[in-house]
């Protein structure tokens, strides 16, 4: 029987890739004029995956992975003023207005009615906070946790942290590594809802769906899938 | 009757403000070859006091207003050979041993046999979760809280949240904006012990002390305080 529900924030409850996608292309064009070294895109996701140790996730260490990456690809020719694009772009990446994803905004509200809502979101920990009151969502959340990373570790953490029951729990996310997988190691149901971009560094292709995996295209059908778990 | 303590962590039980001088002087190391058109500490504080809002507290807010600050006072000439080191710089400060603060190591473990300890400290959340991991001092602490901003809704929030009655709770932290001011506004005892440094944001003037501020030299005279306020 669940009661509680989690859910992950980017990508599942509003869009934030397709943002990240935006500012990648935009700093694609930043460097278009320079000649460089090698591929932007692979440049800068290897740049990412050796920064995610000390910067972690989030748009701060996203935007020091470019401009590393740019300063790289470019030999340290780029100038000062196109670095500043570079900052200029993820201030406004950060500052754009909140765009739930559809049915989201129909379908929060009716299950925080008969489920204690939860949200596990992780990134910078401002940002997610700024996100998470700019959305209107946040009354529907009786618990909402920022974290640096999600693994089973980190699932067990808050569930414990709020003394919830394995058994009463349920995940909904975008990310089959982040959102799913840590889950199901845990005994829990959890509902993959795939996002229209998926980051490399959390895309993971599955030989066979394990058990307790549920996909969905869209959040609305979400309280049908909890009616036939329930 | 105080039952829970909480601490500040960054200067308060483990030097951090120290880093950050020793980046800055780094800083200004990169800056000297550069004709500049400003001073080089006013305009870096300026530029960290304008993106408080959209990056936050911690290092890497620090870092990309050390790159705007060496942008706009080079007028754009600085080097990506130079900004490249800015980065490094603070890769090296986030990744550097903690150093405990004087009397914490005895302290902390001897406070933790009587009360409930509670860590509330604010900055990039992987990187204060690193710091805590490294301190060595987490065993001590039953709550640990990473938040963006300290204030007095903030800490109501977090005694809520933990189940903490204000008439049993103490915090004790180097930031008298910061630490001290919001816990005496919602009626608790704040003891206020300097740190060697105290960055501009967090200083603060007083005609004179209210009542519940307690000031300290070294966090080795807590126990005795204690004694004496319960």
């Amino acid at each position: 029987m669940i009661e509680v529900i989690a859910f992950d924030a980017d990508d599942t409850l509003w869009h934030s890739e397709s943002l990240y996608v935006m500012t990648q292309e935009g700093f694609k064009e930043v460097l278009a004029p320079y000649e460089l070294n090698g591929d932007i895109d692979a440049k800068l996701y290897e740049t990412e995956m050796g920064n995610l140790k000390t910067f972690g996730y989030g748009a701060k260490g996203f935007t020091l992975s470019m401009i590393e990456t740019a300063i790289e690809l470019t030999d340290g020719r780029i100038q000062g003023r196109d670095i500043q694009k570079i900052i200029n772009a993820v201030r406004e990446m950060i500052s754009r207005d909140i765009k739930l994803l559809d049915g989201v905004a129909e379908t929060i509200p009716l299950l925080a009615r008969d489920y204690t809502l939860m949200m596990i979101t992780k990134g910078d920990l401002l940002d997610q906070e700024s996100k998470i009151a700019r959305s209107g969502l946040d009354e529907y959340f009786q618990i909402i946790e920022v974290v640096s990373t999600k693994n089973k570790d980190v699932y067990q953490k808050l569930l414990d942290r709020n003394g919830i029951d394995i058994a009463r729990f349920l995940m909904v996310g975008n990310s089959v590594p982040s959102d799913i997988l840590p889950v199901l190691a845990l005994g829990a149901p959890g509902v993959h809802i795939p996002y229209q971009y998926t980051w490399s560094h959390e895309h993971v292709e599955l030989d066979q769906d394990p058990q307790g995996l549920y996909r969905l295209q869209n959040i609305g059908q979400l309280p049908e899938l909890l009616n036939q778990i329930n």
